[in-house]
């Protein structure tokens, strides 16, 4: 067994090819929260992405953050959830990952991604963006904040639940979501789609 | 096969019991970024505490986000973070993921999570922050920023990565990390543990 391990410098880490950094780094932070992003421009147009930078921030109120990167294919969301203050979150199943994948091209503004690669959306009550139709968990969320990081020009976009469903079998008594039970799978680097299975739940930790 | 859903609104959430509230908000984001911090505060006390809002920010300059909230037992992360501007990220894998639940425990300041819990601390070349020897994957990072969100009083760390150890078998020859090859696991709201298998990479994507 090859138990050889790597130490990178951060000097190393700056000289890497570009492609292979990005890769590199996008790998190191672990399984990443994936899901569809949902919008709609003022002037109706519905758009669909995919993230893997979703954040839980608190339960009361119930925040949800993410990492925008405004020079991508993310600027059509985030200029649309800009302009009419919702957007949905949308957990991904492996039936439809390669669909989420195609999401990450650079479509042109006027092209909705959801028929681009083959997603159906969903309207649901009087909320204003767009739902993933074949998503499970669905989330609707109401705009709050736009913090700009510096640092990077990356943004991070804040939201409130408004609305949450989900299919029932997947709530247990006590609160907790089954995803493994929805169908819900995870992410790793920039193209690595993954199903969960299992799950061990541990007692409420004390000293 | 029982396919009724369930569909919550705002006022539904904030009716929930408080704690019912907490692990459902907690589960709707998604599998997390799973990893314990390890840090030191300037009196040379370690600390190592489990953290799912690992966010990846940038790959050039290599940023790492994570959100704290300074009323739960992250303040004594944060504080460490603070007084010595360094801090580690280490992937949690299944033969520790008991241990990294515990370190969720309200443990005096003067106590080390690392004996409390089992974990040993590794100090690697001179980088001043305590790796977790057991972790796989352990990530090095220099504190660069913190952001605090007023809307909960949630406080937001960047951090520039300066080392990565990993195992030579994890890396693929396009900077791909094999995190299931590393035996790096994920988790789902307040307590679920799930180990990671497969894995399908997609092309990178156009229209």
């Amino acid at each position: 067994m090859d138990r050889e391990t790597l130490n990178f410098s951060y000097d190393k880490i700056m000289e890497m090819e570009q492609r292979y950094r990005a890769t590199f780094i996008n790998s190191i932070t672990g399984f990443k929260s994936l899901a569809l992003v949902g919008t709609i421009g003022k002037s109706g147009g519905t758009n669909v992405a995919v993230f893997n930078s979703i954040v839980h921030l608190g339960a009361h109120p119930p925040l949800v953050g993410m990492v925008i990167r405004p020079d991508s294919v993310d600027r059509h969301s985030l200029q649309n959830i800009l302009e009419t203050g919702y957007y949905t979150i949308n957990h991904v199943q492996e039936s439809f990952m390669q669909k989420a994948h195609k999401t990450s091209a650079r479509y042109p503004k006027e092209i909705s991604e959801f028929e681009a690669v083959g997603l159906t959306t969903e309207f649901i009550s009087d909320f204003s963006a767009p739902f993933v139709c074949e998503s499970k968990i669905k989330v609707g969320l109401e705009f709050k904040e736009k913090i700009p990081f510096a640092i990077n020009g990356t943004v991070f976009v804040i939201g409130e639940i408004k609305q949450v469903i989900l299919p029932k079998a997947s709530v247990h008594a006590d609160g907790f979501i089954d995803l493994v039970q929805a169908g819900t799978i995870t992410n790793s680097g920039l193209d690595s789609y993954h199903s969960v299975s299992g799950g061990k739940r541990f007692p409420y930790a004390k000293p």
